[in-house]
């Protein structure tokens, strides 16, 4: 067959941009386990979902069988302003590591909220709006998916409340900046709004906050106050589908130059990313339509598929959302220390964690000062500064390309770049002064905090 | 003549990118005057230029009779890494204001300089290399330049060296470590490195450095190391002739679909961006084959086309560049506080200052809390947080797209989006916080700096 050039960037047009979300489940014949009502333990039903999530998110959430949502016009149109994102050719690269391989990622930073989160942040507050609430809740770690939320919200002109982990509040003013000129709210958690953030705050006074802390109380917030509800930017399925936009754009790029992807490699925290791109490749798999190697790469400081369990466990360490079964640390797993905020979570979604289980892709865990050498490689060559947590996928599609090196295999990586390291700078700077460390729990750490798995197992 | 659906965004191929820059001044009849040796206060030769500039670089500098030039096929791979950038329709905007004129803008800032210095970088780092130069040296103030320029040399395996505002140095690390992680050297000015830097430390201790100072740290640095030239970032013509590449991308774009602009905005500061923008269209205008409305935008703070006056004057505080004619507000002229640091230049491109005398284009200078306003609505709708600079284009848009509005014209507007504000968090916080003020300097203030002009007048 007659190939085309490639060139550097492939930009689909418009017009082919996809219509419809695709759902993995559907394809998958073992599902993954449903999540349960934390009080209860039996699985959630539509209408308790609704109480907290908006009623067509809640839909999208319990539903394993439809393989395509039709992706509504308002978000399609939204879309436009920052998709179709290119899929690269990273000529530069392959070159500097002389590499028979051809290297693509598929680059989810050129918006303004930075990464990819802004996929399914559109999602959620077009179906918001659509129910006629007036505003949504949520918190925000690093503040990626905050200020994806923010965006978003600011478009359908709806409330947006974030907590914000105290420290990264104070430590990333630039983040919380962002948000506020898009017109959020952003409250330090824990905060004395909400009781469980005076409860806290009078239990540990001067405490710096934490992501199961800062979800409990954006949940409060949503629950007590009338026509909000709370929105969750990883780990749920409904994530998942908005996120395979990813990879059906991805899937569309390659298939217009007739290319096969070999490898395809992401970056994995809750598993929004992961799961959005490798999605319609990983449903060819399971339809017997065609065989990849799927890797999934997380920090060797938060290693749920590589040194998890499979159970049942709760998804917020406050134990207020639904428990659902995935490969998890525990939730009073606390992860040390380690730059890449997005990938320090302690479970993975659990439509990654089904696939996984079934053998349906690899993991692999990096060490974060190897990652950011990759990172470094990666900005001097493609021009582009990645998020850390993106780096964790170009370190091991570096490390693919030098194997097909020492093989001459010229096969075909594709991997997800999710993000812009621009407000990642502390943390490079660490890296440029040397003074880095790597960080790895040991057995005993991930032991312990998997031995407090509620008894659902 | 039936139209083609427009786009969201408008992507050349990669085969549509222009191959070569034009340069503006062959089509001028009355051309800029030329620029002044410092010391004989003659026209300065390519010889003399060579001693601080590249070869090709002095060259292209003084050439102004050549329309076309050739860009190297290395430049042009290293652009496809970027470029082409798309030139947006604002759909959103032009709903959000209710206007029938036709908003586009062209992008600069998907690149991790953040703004459409790389374009010239590229070039000038190119051009070093190829004269076996080990390395070059600049200076930096709010930082894009200095990112931009490492970029270019890490990529071509050479020597930065970085002076950088002290006060910028120590008030915005994130760009230093952007710098740092691609490799260059960067040195807080005034610095013990150099001689002025010394003398200038023992002067004024404490000082917090001026560009001017850094200029002449680095000019210093460039000549005092063997196999080492001094690069810089705008004003020069030779960087205008770099930047026509997003006039052309622009005009080709347009082409494209059939589109004739009416009116074109840039923001002007040294002129390296606007002048790049507008070059292909007042080529046209200077051939007498289209017209068009053109509007330079410059802060009130630092008002050199509106409120300056038209002679010689020095390049740089520091008064070691060589001369031009320009309109400026004095060379000692300092602009208060405004937080678009790369409009705060005192003078304005030789080549821009000689098309404004000669009628080709308007001027109008701008407060900044109306262009972070303008800002923020942007942001807003088209979800991309602009950079201070940039936005004082936007703010000029939304005008122009008002009047629209009134008038019921469906004019095209087109500007140019240098590049986005990831870095600028600190005065989108004063913004959001309200603590944003205005400064307009007074008559008296731009009279006492005029009167320092130099006597070659």
């Amino acid at each position: 067959m007659e190939t085309k050039k490639i060139p550097y960037k492939i930009y689909l047009e418009e017009k082919e941009m996809p219509r419809e979300w695709y759902n993995v489940r559907a394809d998958m014949k073992k599902k993954p386990a449903p999540i349960l009502n934390p009080t209860t333990l039996k699985p959630v039903t539509e209408e308790e979902l609704s109480s907290i999530f908006c009623e067509e998110l809640a839909r999208q959430e319990l539903d394993d069988t439809t393989a395509y949502f039709p992706i509504p016009e308002e978000i399609r149109d939204f879309y436009k302003m920052y998709r179709p994102a290119p899929l690269v050719r990273a000529y530069c690269l392959e070159k500097k590591l002389g590499t028979p391989a051809h290297i693509y990622y598929k680059f989810e930073g050129n918006n303004t909220s930075g990464s990819h989160k802004l996929n399914s942040a559109i999602a959620q507050a077009y179906y918001a709006k659509k129910q006629g609430l007036k505003g949504v809740t949520t918190e925000t770690g690093a503040g990626q998916w905050g200020t994806a939320l923010s965006m978003a919200c600011s478009y359908f002109d709806m409330d947006c409340q974030v907590y914000m982990v105290k420290c990264s509040y104070e430590q990333k003013p630039f983040r919380r900046e962002v948000m506020r000129t898009y017109g959020a709210k952003v409250t330090p958690s824990p905060s004395m709004k909400t009781e469980v953030g005076r409860r806290i705050n009078e239990e540990f006074p001067g405490t710096m906050g934490s992501l199961g802390c800062a979800i409990s109380e954006a949940v409060e917030a949503a629950t007590s106050q009338e026509n909000y509800r709370y929105v969750l930017g990883s780990v749920l399925s409904q994530v998942l589908l908005h996120q395979s936009i990813i990879g059906l754009e991805t899937k569309a790029a390659l298939d217009k130059y007739h290319i096969k992807a070999d490898v395809i490699i992401g970056c994995a925290g809750g598993g929004s990313n992961l799961g959005g791109l490798i999605s319609p490749f990983v449903g060819e798999m399971l339809r017997g339509e065609a065989d990849y190697k799927v890797i999934a790469v997380e920090p060797a400081s938060c290693p749920s598929l590589t040194r998890g369990t499979y159970a049942y466990d709760f998804c917020d360490t406050g134990k207020v959302c639904p428990l659902a079964k995935m490969y998890t640390l525990g939730s009073s797993f606390m992860p040390s220390a380690n730059h890449a905020g997005g990938l320090r979570y302690h479970g993975m979604s659990s439509v990654v964690s089904e696939l996984y289980d079934q053998g349906l892709m690899e993991a692999r865990s990096v060490e974060q000062t190897a990652v950011f050498e990759a990172a470094q490689t990666f900005a001097k060559v493609e021009g582009i500064l990645p998020a850390p947590e993106s780096s964790h996928a170009i370190k091991v599609a570096i490390d693919e390309a030098l194997k097909c090196k020492e093989t001459g295999e010229e096969k075909n990586i594709v991997f997800g770049l999710t993000g812009t390291g621009y407000f990642d700078m502390v943390a490079y700077g660490k890296f440029n002064d040397g003074e880095m460390k790597d960080y790895i729990p040991t057995d005993e750490d991930i032991s312990k905090s998997i031995a407090t798995l509620p008894k659902v197992n």
